[in-house]
């Protein structure tokens, strides 16, 4: 389990590495509320996504081997891997399946970590990439279930609370493997209300919430290259058994509409899996009761301008 | 002459028509520069520029004829007129010349305003409105050259000195026509440094300000959709002749490496215009002393995102 003060502990760890994002409030009405929302711009973290926290924080808080580090992503994780690996001076080796977009992949490469791509799913990727590992010896950095990346992106929770002044009752959080919201779950520890957000076709934290335990689903989503994991795993698990409130699911479309509405209302570029928190509050996945101040995190932009150009 | 006292009338004018946009602060070394910087999301605004800030303020400032509105623009302006027009239940024709962006002419049509295409730049479009609302009887809302528009841009200034807590000694400003930087400049009525930046290709204000009055230039820039005025104008220049600073410019390459910049570094795509205040400080067009806290003004985004697809 991790607690808030291994959250504050990463926060300090990270810190020089890290992109404040920006906290912006929306006014009533310009998502067809009728209350203000606020809005955190992640995705101009640095690389584009949360994803840095999460790595810094591992890269910092333990011993990195002569071989290098090693990651397997769908993309954003991977290029936060090879950011963090090039900023501090080791080798990097990214493992990622076929279907990641070529935004992402140019971004691992533009980084100068070595790149292999194969295999349809997440899944194949880790495969390859814990075979790798056990041979070179590199150190693994697991994109979400690990405690020293949910403790990364938990920073995330620390420094919202800081820049709302606590004017908080729900945060939406899109959940691929879960790392993201075990970590800023944690971090407020049943404080307000976390409300998970997946995709329709790729939803393991709801299925391992129902199930009572981590379990394998299908994945199949326009958000599959950043949310797409088959199994949360049992760390995350742990943590949001305890403290996510709720996990909730959009299509396909709901997400494709939510980036369209963020760039014609809000002149935001957003991925599929950065729009997703948003599609929940536009969809009516979440109904969220008069007053409730809502909070959306957009994490993530590493998209090619082309695909939402009109 | 506008003073202060107009700016804050405007602002209560057009608060419940306009979004208060988000000013964030950037870590220093995000741009290769030893401070924090400014950077003021203006291109979030309703219409995606500045501009609904003047033209609503011009909108509920005059008795509005049965004919409805006129505008001439590049495009931005028109599609604010068309905003403002369509929110307040009036009619509203705008007149673009041939050289705007498809993205600024399906945002006019999207409002409901009737749109005339014609002539190879601003001014060309200007006489064409013009000639019409000697006919019709419609109220001319000009870009620029007009108090009411002036005060309502300078809405600007007035919300980034709350925003800011005055933390500020210069303020890096894109002039087109002009009527941006002079509003800010007479809110601040020289409290701290308002410096213009045009494209080289396209610089009325440098040079009004160098012939010590409004003269016609040529007009030939990538940003010249929202910063391609021929002339400032009298009141422009009035006003800008006391209180701005300095005027730099900057060529094409470097405002194309602003809308890069921005994009590879933060997630914010850009048009060449709006991101043509940030090119000055890239390019070093303007440096900054040790220590001066500088602000840039990101001021539109309607682009087609294609554009700045790598």
């Amino acid at each position: 389990m991790i607690s808030p003060d291994d959250i504050r502990a990463a926060a300090r760890r990270i810190a020089p590495h890290i992109r404040r994002t920006p906290l912006a409030t929306i006014e009533a009405g310009a998502f067809g509320f009728d209350h203000p929302v606020q809005l955190k711009f992640e995705f101009m973290q640095h690389a584009g996504s949360f994803k840095p926290r999460g790595a810094f924080n591992n890269l910092l808080s333990q011993a990195v081997p002569a071989a290098g580090v090693a990651a397997a992503s769908g993309g954003n994780h991977g290029i936060a891997v090879a950011h963090a690996a090039r900023a501090l001076g080791h080798k990097a080796r990214i493992f990622v399946p076929v279907i990641s977009s070529p935004a992402k992949i140019a971004a691992i490469r533009a980084r100068g970590a070595d790149l292999e791509i194969g295999g349809e799913r997440y899944a194949d990727a880790q495969a390859a990439c814990d075979a790798y590992a056990a041979a070179s010896g590199a150190l693994v950095v697991h994109p979400f279930d690990s405690w020293a990346t949910m403790a990364g992106q938990g920073t995330l929770g620390l420094e919202w609370e800081e820049q709302s002044g606590g004017e908080l009752d729900t945060l939406l959080v899109a959940t691929g493997g879960g790392g993201l919201i075990a970590g800023i779950a944690a971090w407020f520890a049943g404080r307000i209300r976390i409300v998970s957000v997946e995709p329709e076709g790729s939803q393991c934290l709801k299925a391992a919430l129902e199930a009572g335990g981590p379990v394998d689903v299908g994945v199949e989503s326009l958000a599959a290259d950043s949310l797409g994991a088959r199994n949360c795993g049992p760390r995350v698990y742990a943590v949001a058994s305890r403290f996510v409130a709720s996990a909730v699911t959009v299509p396909d479309r709901a997400i494709r509409d939510a980036q369209m509405c963020a760039w014609d209302r809000l002149r935001v570029a957003l991925e599929p899996g950065g729009a997703t928190a948003l599609a929940a509050l536009l969809a009516g996945a979440y109904r969220p009761a008069p007053g409730e101040r809502i909070g959306v995190l957009l994490c993530g932009a590493n998209v090619s301008l082309d695909s939402i150009a009109a």
